[in-house]
């Protein structure tokens, strides 16, 4: 890419402990001097978490803020001045590169969807995540943009999300497995019989079927879903992961004869955890709009949202945008 | 319940170490003389393994087999003559009390609808699992009987889920949970979103929406969901235990300078690692049909064979059959 600095616009205000931690996240990000960050938000919200303000770092005032809770379509039109809509703003008038939000998700990809657009050949956009497997990662679309899908859509869902494995990943012709509950391609709900057969008659690497079981094993680069199901399988990961760890801390804990190799295990298994925490990479795209959309974890730490803005620039390095709209034309 | 004896006629052909660890656990449950077991299938192909025969195990022989892969209603209405369609024959004439099957969980739920009938007051019946979460037990259903759901439908599931934990966990009131991708009532697709409303205007004790994350903390004493999402759920609880355990075996394992603690740790990680494996409570009942049908998991140990039986009697001692019609009619 010819441009020398790359810009992400970060929703300042969006997050659980919004905005310190997203302040803080920023300033990470910015050790990074090809990149410019502007701070979206509350002015005299963000400054207190500022007293020492890099170059490469500027704030953008936006009075107003989009809640965790707030219904997303409805907020996105009516806030105007909110932070979220006034960072995709900047997106779309080229003020920025990037639009990177750890707020209210469905409102991050409604400001994607009603403030960028759709790629003109894309028709449901749709939330992307990476998540950790046995064998790598693996990619898993939609996780939560479209809570009803049509078999169409999950077939474009497997086309944006090769691009993303190509371009992002590297990896070449990546295999695709549909989400179901059976291996047998006579099993599933209508929309994934119907989308089992869109899929198989596709160009694309399809693999076929694959159940529950099989994403932590990594059966498949890439997970097909409707946004619904995606969404629980995605937040159930989580919610095993931290679960079992929380376990294995009481059982470290108690095992006092253990004491001696228990803080080495232990932090091997902090090691375990932080790899198998889907937050620790960076950030899920909304493929399919005119614009890089990165939608970070709600409770992200400053760590995972300066890898968020690394993967906001490394998308818009890689021109994802433009060769998911051209792959999608094809 | 007047009758002295219960008697669970067991599918000795289904499953994917057939039939000899359901032999070992027929065996291991009829420790219990207050039951009779019958062993249904290739009379051969069992003998080898019941060189000492109590007397409260009797074979009923069948010539054939449901393989696992195949088509559930297809194979159920072909194949009078398999293991599975005698065994539900033996319910529905009254020789046998319940069926218990680790074989095609799908061709097992077909079974009940076809052979035994739906109860009257139910127009469709549902396969609930009891998993393990920080606080005990939920109870999850459907988990696979139905891919395509209305939302009527869940309402249904969650009365029968209501008399389940009532009658046989002895929870009054238990609260129902519906996994959904959201916890405020505008979240979800157009089943969810109905299906909210639906909870909401019934005299159950509902809770409101549970995400994936709320599943592994036992938010609720009963989750539902359509059969889809509720199979992909169950599938991942498992897969991701099994690969987090594998992980942690690994880790362990390397700890050379944990070595002395790592034995102690590790039986006490096993020890977790059979609490969280859902296959260790002995089996799901399939909700609705007029007659106890118990479907175990196909890779259950004779362990786990042995606590589905126990479920499968002491579902027949609270008579849930009759309650849940009863409850269903109101």
């Amino acid at each position: 890419m010819s441009k020398q600095n790359i810009t992400i616009a970060v929703d300042a205000m969006g997050g659980d402990s919004a905005p310190e931690q997203n302040v803080r996240g920023a300033l990470l990000a910015a050790a990074d001097k090809k990149l410019q960050i502007i701070l979206v938000g509350d002015a005299e919200a963000i400054k207190p978490y500022l007293s020492d303000q890099p170059d490469n770092v500027l704030i953008r005032h936006a009075p107003d803020v989009i809640g965790m809770h707030e219904p997303p379509v409805q907020a996105v039109r009516k806030k105007t001045q909110s932070s979220l809509v006034v960072a995709a703003n900047l997106v779309k008038v080229g003020q920025a590169d990037a639009l990177l939000s750890a707020g209210n998700t469905g409102a991050s990809a409604a400001a994607g969807l009603l403030v960028l657009g759709r790629a003109s050949t894309v028709d449901r956009p749709a939330i992307a995540t990476l998540f950790p497997t046995r064998k790598g990662f693996s990619l898993l679309l939609d996780v939560g943009a479209n809570a009803d899908c049509k078999p169409e859509n999950l077939l474009e869902f497997a086309k944006m999300g090769t691009v993303y494995m190509e371009q992002m990943l590297g990896i070449t012709a990546p295999t695709i497995g549909l989400l179901n509950i059976g291996e047998e391609s006579s099993k599933g709900n209508f929309l994934a019989l119907r989308a089992y057969e869109l899929l198989q008659q596709s160009s694309l690497k399809f693999y076929g079927n694959v159940e529950g079981r099989d994403l932590p094993e990594g059966r498949t680069d890439i997970i097909i879903s409707d946004g619904f199901t995606g969404n629980i399988a995605l937040k159930l990961m989580e919610g095993i992961s931290s679960a079992i760890f929380e376990e294995i801390k009481g059982i470290v804990n108690r095992s006092l004869s253990a004491r001696l190799g228990a803080a080495l295990l232990f932090s091997r298994f902090k090691e375990l955890r932080a790899k198998l925490n889907p937050e620790s990479y960076g950030g899920s795209p909304l493929l399919g709009v005119k614009g890089v959309v990165i939608i970070a974890h709600g409770s992200s730490s400053p760590h995972a949202l300066a890898n968020a803005v690394k993967t906001a620039a490394q998308t818009v390095e890689n021109q994802l945008v433009q060769k998911i709209e051209h792959s999608l034309g094809l």
